[in-house]
């Protein structure tokens, strides 16, 4: 299916959009004259979040194309984070710990069905976000904020699991990966929302060419994102807006403008995409006049994926590894904050951080507590972004149910390795192409427990040389290290695996809206099975 | 031997320099009232080129630890890089090319004792750089320059192979490594020169504590580079300075003040004390006015030497390999052009560069030619550097005696692959540590010359993924690629090796100036043979 076909079918799609944009428009304008409810000191809330982009994707962080000027300038204008880490190094798991502060294990985005194994949300996944969490925008809206998510949850596609089920106003984007096409009568197409109510799908009203990679996501996303900032605006409401793209995944695309325009191929074509609609975002909350107030902050969900190769996947820079592992290319994200008159220019924390402080510190800055009836792993990072402080903490790298390392200062400590199993990598399944650290990115689940692999990540970023266990440094290292680990797990308590069950009859058949567009489908009889994850 | 015992014998060593620039001051102040030879267009010349220092050791070329404030400053103010290279992946044929402009198989600085052999300028090398040579501070001379060397010569150390013999008129620095400490019986410490002088020895006068990493050169050179910056100001002659520190070279050094203060560890420590000392070389000409009349290039000699292990190499970032190796990692360098009010501040050049443009490029701006009578390898980049503009060239990978590979636009096609031998890397010496490319990386000499192994430096930087031969993509990219080289091969002309013969005789056993400080050592019966070039 070419672009000459799917434009005006997209075009049609977004028309939906700004006439159902231009009705809430219309009941903002009728709010303008309303008191302004909200704390002043509140300021608004923007969280990029990249999909599977890698560390060293931006050239701030190091891609030699250079080919991020808006993030580039961001970061000169901003605060630089190059020690900050997703809590997973999976979609799903990493974007439930950011919106609830708490690791996966604890939130419920992980299995048991095996040990140490990656589980996301796959459409015949039956569980998701669980009610019994509090995610970020239900805390937010206790001063008024109105939360928009746009593009993709991964939370669980289920009703029960939607965004507006979970604190958010509106929403925009779809529920799962844009794999696909699917031939709708085994496996539905993924549909695409707008707020509650489905609008289409995937591969069909939204198309994405996966021989060109042409597809107008990105630009339907940034259109979706500044309609929303210019409205808040006007109605002087406090809002987050939790930008959540997804052209960096595979399959990867970019819009007609952006196609061959990079050094790097397709990938590079969306990654320049999304910097310019970055600094689109960032122009437009100056145009409007709240740049200083309103805090930005760009993430990813986890590493670069390397077994996509290089013509779908980014780079983890100079990090071994990638996705779906808990070595640094797996979980350590390119990372800015932004809010200009707050945060100092042209900043770089040393600071470890974590997409679960996102949690944290957007609540601070709302002037709000994190709820105190659960363990929050979130730190409040605002006195590293307002006064460039540094606070000591340990980060933790799980893989499922199992912490698998832990970073403390320099030093990470690796309890279990794994990359992945001899049978994928024989199918020519790699999360480490052109890697092999000997002992270290093994085939089998090996345990370390008694007697960690320790890197010195400073000199040693790509954790190729484990510090000799007959040394003072390992010795003084471990020690600082395993009362953090201790007293983790004893304060660990797991939560509710939602991830362990799948089910045909829960794919995305009939999503709410289907009808009305004529585009329901029949689900299969119930036939649960324990969902197999492989690595 | 600590530095308490140390430091007043480099203080000591200080002294005599600067009784000696004192002599110098005082010859040129007389000089003040005369009239100004010199073209005014001119501008004054700094090349800074760093030893080991690797693509990824500063943080605007994404080095995590972003402990190069200096140097990413420079960059914001004037031209980055990302695509420069060295002319061979070792320190004297890079050193070589760069000051004549000609690939090291032209100017001499290669062997023909074994293939594609990595060789240098040992103390016991019979050769160095010939007199039919043309130096960059020769050609200056015509137009007035006063030219010196700090730091690392390293294109032979006999007597009529130094710098003083080949255009420049000062010197402060050693002709060799400095390797050591040597015992002087069988093998002398490498002797530090200022002018055509021995002052005195590594690990004697010039102390480096190996095993505090402790040693004040850097500052030394810093200083004299800061003091001949101000008398040439002062006397208003055009200048030409070479600064050649050589501290992330193993033994990597540091002075106190700079010991212990890097994430990196003493590698790290080196690289900020050299930051500190680009920045206050940039600092002192602007404070003497003639930050706008002075062009300044900042670079590094060959890739980040990992066979070190971590603490003493850097980074080479997401690329193959290191130094030694004409993978990316072993000869693309960090490069910087500064010249604030004629290159555009802040921009990003992806113009394929070499160093040895930098003797086109200086020639240039100085308003002389290149010589006529050879070929010459370096382009003239001064449009580049002043109006953003871009030329299509190619980029040869030598190996001793043999073109291994060549870049052409992204493309990266090589028609040979070796790693090191398998005998090397048996015994622990790995100059990939960590990675490992199948048919890329390889440990026998691999040739390729009738169907090149081809890769996408664009989507594929770390040169992991060979593209298929049987692509239009491969083809394509190969018949552009083979009449270039095809050109390239049929136009050279090998210059006589230079790195053949190997004597103990000819060590630095009575460097001129000996006999005044007592250091006189007597050399060994001449036993010339052919040096063994393992890899």
């Amino acid at each position: 299916m070419s672009y000459h076909v799917t434009l005006p079918r997209l075009q049609c799609a977004m028309d939906v959009y700004l006439i159902q944009t231009s009705i809430l428009f219309c009941s903002l304008i009728c709010g303008l004259g309303a008191p302004n409810t909200a704390d002043k000191s509140s300021p608004n809330i923007v969280i990029m979040l990249m999909d599977d982009m890698g560390w060293g994707d931006l050239g701030s962080f190091g891609q030699p194309s250079k080919e991020t000027p808006n993030l580039d300038s961001m970061a000169a204008q901003g605060m630089l984070f190059p020690n900050f880490y997703t809590a997973n190094p999976l979609c799903s798991p990493s974007r439930a710990s950011l919106l609830t502060g708490r690791l996966p294990v604890r939130n419920g985005f992980y299995t048991t069905n095996a040990h140490a194994r990656n589980a996301y949300t796959p459409q015949e996944i039956v569980g998701g976000i669980s009610k019994d969490e509090i995610l970020l925008p239900q805390v937010l809206k206790k001063k008024g904020y109105v939360n928009k998510i746009i593009g993709k949850w991964h939370l669980g596609h289920r009703t029960h699991h939607l965004p507006l089920e979970h604190g958010f106003d509106e929403w925009l984007g779809a529920p799962n990966c844009h794999f696909g096409p699917y031939n709708n009568s085994d496996r539905p197409n993924i549909p695409v929302y707008n707020n509650s109510q489905m609008v289409g799908r995937y591969y069909e009203e939204f198309e994405i060419d996966k021989k060109t990679g042409e597809s107008n996501l990105t630009q339907i996303y940034l259109k979706e994102g500044l309609d929303f900032i210019f409205h808040q605006a006007k109605a002087r409401r406090p809002f987050f807006l939790y930008w959540a793209a997804d052209a960096t995944h595979a399959p990867v695309y970019a819009s007609k403008r952006f196609l061959g325009k990079s050094q790097r191929g397709r990938y590079g074509d969306a990654v320049m995409e999304l910097d310019d609609s970055v600094g689109q975002i960032l122009n437009s909350l100056r145009d409007l006049g709240i740049d200083k107030d309103t805090f930005v902050f760009f993430t990813s969900d986890n590493g670069a994926a390397l077994m996509s190769g290089p013509k779908q996947s980014g780079s983890n820079g100079p990090f071994l590894c990638g996705k779906e592992t808990t070595f640094e290319g797996g979980m350590r994200e390119p990372a800015i904050a932004w809010w200009p008159g707050h945060i100092p220019a042209g900043t770089v924390s040393q600071q470890l951080g974590s997409v679960m402080d996102l949690f944290s510190t957007s609540l601070s800055l709302a002037g709000l507590n994190v709820p105190e009836d659960r363990a929050i792993d979130g730190l409040d990072l605002s006195p590293v972004l307002l006064n460039n402080t540094h606070v000591n903490r340990p980060i933790f790298y799980y893989r499922g149910n199992e912490m698998m390392a832990v970073r403390l200062g320099p030093y990470k400590a690796h309890y279990w390795t794994w990359s992945n199993s001899w049978e994928e990598f024989n199918q020519g399944i790699d999360f480490c192409p052109g890697q092999e650290v000997a002992g270290v990115t093994t085939h089998t689940q090996q345990e370390h427990t008694m007697q960690p692999i320790i890197f010195h990540l400073g000199r040693d970023p790509g954790e190729k040389y484990p510090i000799s266990v007959l040394t003072k440094e390992y010795q003084d290292a471990l020690s600082r290290i395993t009362p953090v680990v201790v007293k983790h797990k004893n304060g660990l308590v797991p939560g509710l695996p939602q991830l362990n069950m799948c089910d045909l009859a829960v794919m995305n058949w009939a999503p709410p809206g289907c009808e009305k567009l004529g585009k329901c489908l029949k689900a299969p009889k119930s036939q649960p099975w324990k969902c197999d994850w492989p690595h």
